[in-house]
């Protein structure tokens, strides 16, 4: 049926969808949520269909998003409009839902509309839920791990050894990523990594690596930067690698959702995505983390190992300690001072010596004898920062040093009230008072720790500065700390 | 924070969405999928939130949908903006993804929440997925039926005795309902009938006594009309009895869900709200029907036997064959002329054979001795068509005479082009063509069936006439019936 488009300018930032009148929808018995097929000059989209019957979309138009617009490359004119086929992925999705397992075809097909944009965000909940109200088993997320690798594009360096991390996140300040980068890379090995950038936290190391350089590049950029300096740290979400996950994040927001398979089988795709050869992964556990238990961390360390040894991948799994933040400094440029510092032979301890221990783990992982004593060499030669150099240089940065980074003009000390030991120093309260005080977008706000667990502290010390860029939102922060404060003094 | 309202002139038709500029929501921390309270002149309500990056949305502004506008009463002016609370529900809907049963109070939790409008689209839909994939228990299932129950109106008739009657679904022109109300009124008993308008068949009882009368009244007009006649036959759509229910019912389209738990919670609640105490369940089952094996039927019917014994509430559940469409006539006004021809002393056998058994089943129920034989008198002597009258007069209707009904003026006839029986008259292709045809919106469009199940066919024979009152959609039902000929003959 041709059908006269009524452009709706407005975004909805989600799945295609488009507005029928509701006689137009009866004339074809389409219901609301059924898929119809739009073609206009040779190009075709399927969207969503929501019905109308007041009158804003009259009979014979048809109101298009400026998605499904920009899509067909016009603005007015008639499209010619069909029922499309039911999507096969639907009746896939369902039978997960029912606890049956899906064949590798099968979830090619899901993801396949997934990154095609075919679900919308109802069947793509269902997706979600399904995956994490009936699991998934090893086969199905080497086979998910598989389709998601094959929805976007890979890395290609063709080498031996391509070495990765990753960390199950949830710790604040815990920059070591931007460390161990630079010492692997000044070694020899080749070590591409690709970061998320900051959800719930104040900083993803993309965030933070941006304090220092671009990290927005495309496949071929990337490739270049490797192959140039060994290493390089951009983020994720910019090229194309392992994009159907990208996808499923949205969803999964309101319930805080993280289904465990789709979670291995998203993070392993990424690595796959760069052909790593060679995966070190930190698991940081203790409350206030994302895992408040040793022996959840450790069912999680057991599925990794699994997953890795389906798909053929070396793997390294540690546990560390995740009950406070990782370094002083919280917020992009705080935590990038830090990471600096650390590679010029200074900055926090705690950052330091995680970096020295993960980057060891990863050089025994490779059969290299006196690994520890190497990668203290490193930094301490200063053979790791003139890599952290080039590499910032190769991703188009200028910030060498930690007092070319700027931090918030506005700002507030936080002193203890009483005196006693630090027993506790809630990760979660620190994400929160660093976001509202702007971090991630404000490079500059964060805090700034001078106390950390166990360390005695006298009535008056100074507990953790407060940075912001806008007056108002340090208010903000400080309306946070009264109801939360980081520290526990007892 | 104060915003100032941004009118999208624009209808959501779902849940309460408002968009931000991205710097307030960072202001606040606020993500795509937070709930705010916006409030105005006294009035609050809770949206979900998406942001907007792409200049749409000022600084400063708030993007209001209509749904949001009509409730606060206002088009323009500044709101006052929080970030509100984490609603509970979503703790527990998580709760019930994991497979743990949900107590009472978390069942009325998240029914409240969802007849406020307070959960979206995607939080339903996991609501609706985790009660689909881990099942609700008899407890569960209990709970939820009392939570809908009070979450809308009740009929509060004050009678002893109250007859209700349900049919699973799925078979065209069943429409039995309409005889056994005025047979069942006609004895003296109260049978309070609300009945659903077609989701995917070509008529519900509402669509097709609309042929007749009314169907939508409020509840103290549905008790008048009880209180005069006995019975009535309205719209359950139109009142809020049990209304969370019709909520769920939009996000179980897209996968074509039923999760049986939530089917019988909404379909107890329904009677509950009425204050039945005497329920007769039809299970149609067989080929083309919603069930395809007895065995199916059967499961189903033990647990409405299960739960209408937990909520003692008198039941009976018959299995019938639901290999074909009852009567002859498909869509409103060619059912309606077969349920005045059957009150008549005419019309299909089969329709008036099902129509006789149920009643009967209902006084058997009630301990009424010589029960077919009083049903049959009951018919045979016009009675029962006197109390339709009755009905069809309060329920503010003039139709009273099969003649008086419309039928398509446009139509087909189909023959049979070989010769044999009629091996199969499938459901879904008769609803199929029936809808495209223009039922139920086009009140005189459907399909007469002149041969049924196992009937003998000469090649040229008439199977059946398809009716449309537009030349347009006829030929769109014939297309189909190239594709899916409701007959087999072989």
């Amino acid at each position: 049926m041709k059908l006269k488009i009524k452009n709706l300018s407005f975004v909805t930032g989600g799945p295609f969808v488009s507005v029928m009148n509701h006689h137009d929808a009866d004339d074809r018995d389409i219901k609301p949520g059924d898929r119809i097929l739009i073609r206009k000059n040779g190009k075709k989209i399927i969207s969503v269909v929501d019905i109308s019957d007041d009158g804003r979309i009259k009979k014979g138009e048809i109101g298009l998003f400026d998605e499904v617009l920009n899509y067909l490359n016009t603005e007015k004119g008639d499209v010619d409009v069909t029922l499309a086929k039911r999507l096969k992925s639907l009746g896939f999705i369902r039978k997960k839902l029912e606890g049956k397992r899906l064949s590798k075809k099968e979830l090619f097909e899901i993801v396949r509309d997934i990154n095609a944009n075919n679900l919308n965000e109802v069947e793509l909940t269902y997706f979600v839920s399904a995956c994490y109200s009936q699991g998934l088993n090893m086969r199905e997320i080497e086979d998910l791990t598989d389709a998601i690798v094959r929805s976007g594009s890979r890395l290609n360096l063709r080498r031996d050894i391509i070495v990765d991390k990753h960390c199950s996140g949830g710790i604040s300040g815990n920059r070591t990523t931007m460390i161990v980068v630079p010492i692997i890379a000044s070694l020899g090995i080749i070590i591409p990594k690709t970061s998320s950038r900051a959800i719930s936290s104040p900083a993803g190391t993309s965030d933070t690596m941006e304090a220092l350089a671009s990290v927005s590049f495309d496949v071929k950029e990337i490739k270049r930067i490797v192959q140039k300096t060994n290493g390089c740290m951009v983020w994720g979400g910019a090229v194309d690698l392992a994009s159907a996950d990208d996808k499923m994040i949205k969803v999964r927001h309101p319930l805080s959702l993280d289904p465990e398979g789709l979670l291995l089988a998203s993070i392993m795709a990424k690595k796959k995505a760069v052909g790593a050869t060679h995966i070190l992964i930190d698991i940081p556990y203790g409350r206030g983390s994302k895992f408040n238990t040793k022996k959840q961390a450790f069912s999680l360390k057991k599925k990794f190992l699994e997953i890795s040894n389906v798909l053929g991948i070396e793997m390294k799994v540690v546990l560390t300690d995740g009950r406070q933040p990782v370094g002083n400094g919280i917020g992009p440029n705080l935590e990038a001072k830090d990471v600096l510092k650390v590679l010029m032979g200074d900055g926090p301890d705690d950052l330091r010596d995680k970096a020295i221990f993960m980057s060891t783990e990863i050089l025994k992982m490779l059969h290299i004898k006196n690994a520890r004593k190497i990668v203290i060499d490193c930094l301490n030669s200063g053979v790791a920062y003139n890599k952290m150099k080039e590499i910032i240089k190769a991703q188009r940065g200028d910030i060498f040093l930690p007092e070319q980074l700027e931090v918030g003009r506005f700002k507030k000390n936080i002193y203890s009230t009483r005196k006693g030991r630090v027993k506790e120093l809630n990760n979660k309260n620190v994400s929160k008072v660093a976001r509202v005080a702007g971090a991630p977008l404000d490079k500059t706000a964060g805090l700034y720790l001078y106390k950390k667990l166990n360390d005695t502290v006298k009535s008056g010390d100074l507990l953790f500065t407060v940075y912001s860029s806008s007056s108002k939102r340090l208010d903000y922060a400080l309306d946070i700390i009264k109801e939360r404060n980081p520290y526990v003094i007892g």
